[in-house]
């Protein structure tokens, strides 16, 4: 009787999951966690502008270009699975037969938590709608009458990782998580997306700023713990705990 | 050195923390920490109306009626140490003085978390008023430049306990803790409570619910873990860890 | 001309109109009211796990089991007509034809007040799905242009009856019902609900609880009016009156 | 035995009753309650631009005009009994013993329901600090330990009445009042306060949009009620019925 | 190369984009904007109550009439370019099709800022559909590999213009606009809406109030500037600015 | 007749106005806006760590220290006026004539716009009572009752300035500036802070990330306005506009 523990990471985009969890995915794969990404879409149409200014660039190119660049960082990160269900972006949609493709993956895996987007967000609707539907795959999962002797999901926490202008989507972060030992894991997935280089910088100054607030939130003036980068997480559903 | 873990719980009346975290302090005290409970008053103006109805009575009487139970109550739950400021109810009120010896009493306990009532309360402004001084305390205890010499306070975790309508009160719980083990005696601690004796079925029920809000979110449908009886808390601050 | 008051009562599953409003539905009925309750599923795949777990077991049983056991409770509380739409749970997914349906049942019904679940509900999808249904249906009801001929709906109020978790969902009663006089009906109607038993007690002493509430708005310590049994529930729309 | 009803407003300047519960003051002084108004202050510094542009204006001349019109008003609104603690303004600030004043009084009048402004207020922090001190005193006023022997206070609902720029302040009514039989008396106390004419035309049209939401929310396009003038109040605290 | 400034405005129903910002339309078109108006429906079901009290009222003759006054309201307020969708009301809903129909209109327009309606309305589904069509559609219009070699979209304002009952859609307008040079532009819009009559005066006084308004923010008592008709917004996205 | 603009930065402790504004500072007085810069203490007792940690240090030395810095910033982010009020803090606590002392500093420089800091810090109660005072005083500065004779303040607008971990104040930016051509001032200002060299890189990575924000709120893939250095603010007030 196998006691891995999991986790599935739900990814909009192809590149979603480098930035806002690269970090948590290397440190709970090196504790040897069994870590499952599912990118919805490549982030093909909306998330691929620099390929999209060469000439005569055609969907399947951007696709294989982003679909490689999901592989070098998945690979970097040490995910065990990365499953690419190519369901189109900008915008993304699930057709009920996709939903339960994402059940079975959900039931499959057995995740010991979830990840996903921010629950709002004005600016990319398929990021709130991935966590939409992330709530509700994982409803199914849990229902007992669903494929009926397959085994039904626990109640895996949902992890809301972080989202590109946080506020704006009235994000708030209730655990940091310190990802210095694998900040090198995390830093060469960002480097496998060449498209947005741009990005590169800015999710470096992120992890450290974070783990600013890694250190403040864990001492403070007294000390704390230090950490060099860190990632932020806000929690969908309560704890439960034998200490607090 | 010493390597015991302690807590603090400020109750605005004498019997708030007997309703709202008695389990959490049982449940600690037997794990080794040392439980510091500061009562600021003892509810007498406010809470104490069966007290109130006998005739010719008196606020001293009222007043010490009041500390006998919180005492056995204290007892009942292993608290290391009982303060009563006798600072006054309806309304509590706390002169810089009195604020300057709660922030002494933080820093004397050095607690790994803290704990108060819900943020806002439109029945009771005692009951706010404490948490916004809570805060309040907690920064001074942090400054380098407060009584120099002194141990400066970490960053510990503001847990806000259960109020009475709580969603009249926006407190949402994020974590649920387990109570059974102790329950026996939060139980006595609550019927120490003889003024009100009309709260001790309404919080056992309480605890009874929240057990059922412990096993839905260890596990729902698929098991979870049972628990007879539990307590919710709301956290102020993220956390901080090493695996999710 | 008739003048008799009706009610309708939005059910995402078979059985949540019995825990959330059986009781509002029994002292209306007493009252005269007309009660209307509309299943959209019977909760057959997601709320049904203990039949799940007998060997053999197949959808058609499972529905014919939550049918009958809500036709028994729908009888216990006095219900004027239950009508089963059988639309599928988990998810539960309404085609423009079922919202036509509802709209048909909504004007035939006319009801003076109707009910739903919470608008948010991460742990079930359907549940706040059925909320949204239900104010775009309440919205086609009222057009002139729809199904000119037809009498149009007034402007109903539609309340929100308590969810499992009620601080998850964001859920706040700013009225409470006292059900005294029909508790016995109500726990009748519960105890028809013969596979979920773990939650017989558990809305028992939610009810318990919310009698508490009320007695406490109603007068607090000055006495207050006193109940056994209240139900709570969050109006969606204001209010109009001729006195305060 | 009495069994007068009767009424409490708590205004913080001396025309913020007129402007703002004119209405609600008037039709159940028509109904029979003895309602009682509190002006804190008569707005002497900060709500009487018009008086302090005469020159050689002084403190206490404007304070006796502001009185004079809080008077004709109240007169004009049938108010039982108007109360002009004169406590200051711009900033309102109530000692200890100013509280206990505003205790008395409540416990003298005894409420049925009481009325002050939003809970928050950016443009005017005396609005919002009225309020905090209403949620105070009657806290306080409910004590049996509160100058015992007083008949203590039941559980009156507090109405937030309409502030000037609603959605600034976070302000959503619940109940809509119709002022229709009343609203001459309105207009006529709206008329006594001289120095704020730019007003008067501002608040008759508040009244007729409010008598709009009112027939939309009593019945939308199949009718509902139709009402020339309304007001509009947000509720503090939940209701307590026996019908819904 | 042209400089023209251009606007878009998406209005749920023909009559919205008059009552909401027919002032902004107009001033803007004054100061040579091209302002392009979308009408997703004529709102035929659902807000022409009174031409379907007309005997033997067909669609077509209530749509072709709404279409007639949409038509010379935009004439009146100097529109460049009215689109009427005509895709069904109460409910309305967008194909996919449609939703790209709604991206070439943006892609063409490209606008410098656009209006939709408040994100939450529980009276009007079809409002809040927009809203969040508006926000899917200007995403896909934002992106590179959406229709390749076509002009991209820039980041434009998303306004959301004020909505019938603002506290209940929890709509808080941050901008305030002087319209009072257009006025006469407004109301003559406002009266071609013959089926709405009852909504002539309630629109012209909400305009007035919002005057108010502006003259309080922008001055208060020291004068501030004097308006007499206003609109106001609130909007989705932060601004960028080289001075404060 | 001098058309001086003029701005005022209310900041609780010595570092806040450079840290959270200094961008804003040195670019207005570029602009040539006289900014006003109010110290309400030196962050003496609680931001002055680095300092306490010296053996004998005294609070006059800190004192010394920290003002010494806070000019040193002021001259090189061009401040007109830098005012130090030394009224202690940790806590920070305004007697009435402080804040009449404020008033005056107010009407004396008569903003057009000012700034303070976020309304909720559950880390630091000193900066939001700063707001809540800065509220109160710009209120009493309105009132032509309020040392009758001065200037009355007209409506500036106030600006809340960034706090440290903006997520769990609920800040949200409404408006970003850039501050690319002043950077270097800002560098040099946030140098003079000697005791807080490890906020150096975070507030300078704040800087570049709030670009990034700049920049997409600007033209986002389309390409929008490159900015290196930028700053956010969130409003209190709504703002009057001629063209939108």
């Amino acid at each position: 009787m196998t006691t891995t523990k999991t986790a599935l990471i739900l990814s909009a985009h192809a590149a979603d999951f480098v930035w806002r969890c690269g970090g948590a995915i290397a440190l709970h794969a090196a504790m040897g966690y069994r870590v499952t990404v599912v990118c919805l879409s490549f982030g093909e149409r909306g998330e691929s502008a620099k390929l999209w200014k060469n000439p005569g660039m055609t969907l399947e190119v951007v696709k294989a270009a982003r679909r490689a660049e999901a592989e070098a960082a998945a690979k970097a990160l040490g995910v065990h699975d990365l499953i690419c269900l190519d369901l189109g972006d900008y915008p993304l949609h699930l057709s009920q037969d996709d939903k339960m493709r994402l059940v079975d993956i959900i039931r499959d895996v057995q995740p010991s938590f979830m990840m996903s987007h921010s629950a709002f967000d004005p600016y990319n609707t398929d990021h709130m709608y991935t966590t939409q539907v992330a709530l509700e795959a994982r409803m199914i999962a849990q229902a007992w009458g669903h494929n009926p002797g397959q085994k039904v999901l626990g109640a895996p926490q949902l992890y809301l990782f972080e989202p590109h202008q946080t506020e704006q989507m009235g994000w708030k972060p209730d655990v940091f998580l310190d990802i210095t030992p694998v900040w090198d894991q995390k830093r060469a997935a960002i480097e496998c997306m060449e498209g947005q280089e741009h990005l590169w910088a800015f999710y470096t100054r992120v992890a450290q700023n974070r783990a600013n607030h890694f250190q403040r939130n864990s001492g403070g003036q007294s000390g704390g713990r230090q950490a060099l980068y860190a990632e932020g997480f806000q929690s969908m559903f309560p704890r439960t705990v034998d200490e607090l």
